[in-house]
């Protein structure tokens, strides 16, 4: 049997995807709330790019479990449940900013970690209950 | 009622998080075939860095549902099911090298698009039925 050639390297992780139960309701949170602008968005899904090369994708939960036909090909069926976790990159120099924003909006600060290399997290929840962290660099070896 | 402050930037998804059944056979998915060195692993969590500053979470399922207790503080429960989605860069040299590395290791391609903005997207399961897609440059207007 043929050897398998070497896996090419990996860019990154480019699109992060939670399922929400409610489209305009998650909306507000992540544009009111957290200052993000769509680059894309409909019925289905709103794309936010954050922070440069990644994209934060909210896809209406239970409208992906059909393969999707574009001119271009087919997207195969997803979807997703549950408090999902996912973590935002901040300066260390924003993040009383961003718990003075939190409060002011309403926002429960739910969990706080000081890491052994000097990162500090902030928890907290978005209205479908995904577990979402505010991390300034210090968590991981590459940042 | 005083005005909330305006967000501070967001530098980016530091981490985006799946949720396994089995950390063994994910595992041996994420470093055999696409050929991730963990950077950090037990027997609930193992993570990745993925070209750069994003971190690839692979969370037992099953394993956060308690807030977990550290010396820096704390972590607030989280989990997830169902097929999710999630996109990794790829250069868009490195595409060919993909689809033969994939079906040499005998992962079936199951979708395929091409974006109007030149990026070519290929579709595939981790064992978990996570549907994960490789993307070439030209997909999102910052990508």
């Amino acid at each position: 049997m043929p050897e398998a050639p070497p896996p090419p390297p990996l860019g990154g992780v480019l699109e992060t995807c939670l399922y929400v139960a409610e489209m305009a309701r998650a909306r507000a949170f992540y544009e009111d709330v957290l200052g993000l602008a769509p680059m894309f968005s409909d019925e289905r899904l709103t794309a936010y790019p954050v922070g440069g090369r990644s994209a934060l994708l909210l896809f209406l939960r239970g409208s992906t479990t059909a393969t999707v036909h574009l001119p271009g090909g087919t997207i195969p069926p997803h979807d997703g449940a549950g408090p999902a976790h996912c973590a935002l990159a901040v300066a260390a120099a924003d993040l009383p900013g961003w718990e003075a924003r939190l409060a002011a909006m309403g926002v429960a600060v739910e969990g706080r970690t000081r890491w052994a290399r000097g990162s500090t997290s902030l928890y907290f929840r978005d209205p479908d209950g995904h577990l979402l962290e505010l991390a300034t660099p210090g968590l991981w070896p590459i940042y």
